[in-house]
C-alpha cells in the first residue's frame, strides 16, 4: 500500500514531509486537506489524529503524525537516500539542528507570522520587532555556516535542511505582505540581507519534485 | 574515553540524558554544572555550546547538545537496550511522543514553574491557571495510555516515558510550594488525581541507578 500524507497549502510543518518523500523518491498519495473546509476536523481525521493536525502521515494500516517523527520513521523505514547522516554523529548533529529550530525558530517565526498574516497586527508591535531580532540572531549562525557549505550538515541535503527551510519560506512570505513594510523587518531581499541562506535556499528550490510541495495557494 | 555529561542539578531536560544514560547502563563522568557560579557560561563550556545550556554531551572529541539530540545519539551509538524501539514504527511512534511532550508540555509547564519557583506570581496567575488546564487535558490521555501498560510504549521503557518523567516530577515540585496553594492545580496529591501516572512514576523511580539522576538541590 503507497504512503498517504495528509498536509494543508502553507504548513511550514507538512512541507517538512513532503520535500522528505519527494527527496527520498518514495511514491506517496498526496491528501491535501483544505482548512477552510475543516477537512483536518472530520471524524475520519480525528480517528488517525486525534489533535487534527497535519502533517499526518499513513503507510498501510500504520499512522504518525507530528512532522519530526513522520521523518524519522520515514528514514528508518526507508533508510536509502538517508537524511540523518549515516553514522551516530551525524545522527546526532542533525538532531541537534532540528531541536534548534523547534526551540529558537518556530516561536518567533509565529510570533511574526500569525499578526501578519491574518493582518491583525495592532497591540503585536513589540512583539513582532523582538521576535524579528530573535531571528536575525539565529539566521546570522546560520548564513556563517553556509559561507562554506551548500547544506547545513555534510555534504547532501538532510533533515536540518528540510526542518529549517518552510520556516525561511514562510517568513519571507510574511514579510512580503503590505502590512509588514512598517516594521522594515530586515529579511528582504533576502539575497541582500543573507546571501548564504539565499544560495541554499534556491538549492532546495532546484530539488526535482520540489514542485509538488510547494503551496498551492502561494501561486494564486 | 568515557562519556561526560555536563547537567545542572534541577534542569529537566538534562535528567532525560542521566536518566538515558543509567537505563542503557552506560559508563559516564557526571560534570555537575552549577548555575548559580555561572558554570555554564564559562569559555571552556562555551567552546562546547555557544548557547551556554545543559544538558551537553560529550564522547571524546564528539559533542552534542539539546536532550532529544543527545537521546538519539546514544540510541544510534549504542544501540544495546533501545530507547527509540526496534522498529520503523516504534521509533516512529516513540518520536511522536517527544514531539508531542514538546509541543504540549512544555510550553505549559514552563508557564506555571517559573512564576512558582520563583515566587513571583503577582500578574501570572491567569497563565498559571490556563496552563495548568492544558495540562490536565494531556495528563488525562497519559492517564488513559497508562491504564493497561506500565510503559508508554511497548512493553519496555522507552525515550517516550524518559521525555515526559521530568517535566511531570517537575510539576509536582512546583506545585507543592506554599505559594502554589492559592491555586489549587489539582496535581496533588498525585496518587488520588492520576493513579496511573503515580504508577508509572514509581516504576521509573525504582529503576537502578535513579538515584544518581536525582536532583541533588531537591533533597535539601
Amino acid at each position: 500500500m503507497a504512503i498517504e500524507i495528509y498536509w494543508g497549502s502553507g504548513s511550514p510543518f507538512a512541507w517538512r514531509v513532503l520535500l522528505a518523500l519527494e527527496i527520498k523518491q518514495l511514491p506517496y498519495q498526496s491528501r491535501l486537506i483544505e482548512f477552510s473546509k475543516k477537512g483536518h476536523k472530520t471524524p475520519e481525521f480525528l480517528k488517525m489524529n486525534p489533535r487534527g493536525k497535519v502533517p499526518t502521515l499513513t503507510d498501510g494500516d500504520y499512522v504518525v503524525y507530528e512532522s519530526i517523527a513522520i521523518l524519522q520513521y520515514l528514514d528508518r523505514k526507508y533508510p536509502q537516500i538517508p537524511l540523518f547522516g549515516t553514522t551516530p554523529e551525524q545522527a546526532g548533529a542533525i538532531n541537534q539542528d532540528i531541536c534548534e529550530v523547534l526551540a529558537y525558530i518556530e516561536k518567533p517565526i509565529g510570533q511574526i507570522t500569525r499578526p501578519l498574516f491574518s493582518g491583525e497586527v495592532a497591540g503585536k508591535e513589540t512583539q513582532i520587532r523582538e521576535a524579528a531580532e530573535a531571528l536575525h540572531q539565529e539566521f546570522g549562525q546560520y548564513e556563517a555556516r553556509l559561507k562554506h557549505s551548500q547544506w547545513l550538515r555534510g555534504d547532501r541535503i538532510s533533515a536540518s535542511d528540510i526542518t529549517l527551510y518552510p520556516s525561511v519560506t514562510t517568513i519571507l512570505r510574511a514579510a512580503g505582505k503590505p502590512v509588514a513594510k512598517a516594521f522594515d523587518l530586515g529579511f528582504l531581499p533576502l539575497a541582500q540581507c543573507y546571501p548564504n541562506l539565499t544560495r541554499w535556499s534556491a538549492a532546495i528550490e532546484s530539488l526535482p519534485g520540489y514542485a509538488r510541495t510547494y503551496p498551492p495557494h502561494w501561486r494564486q
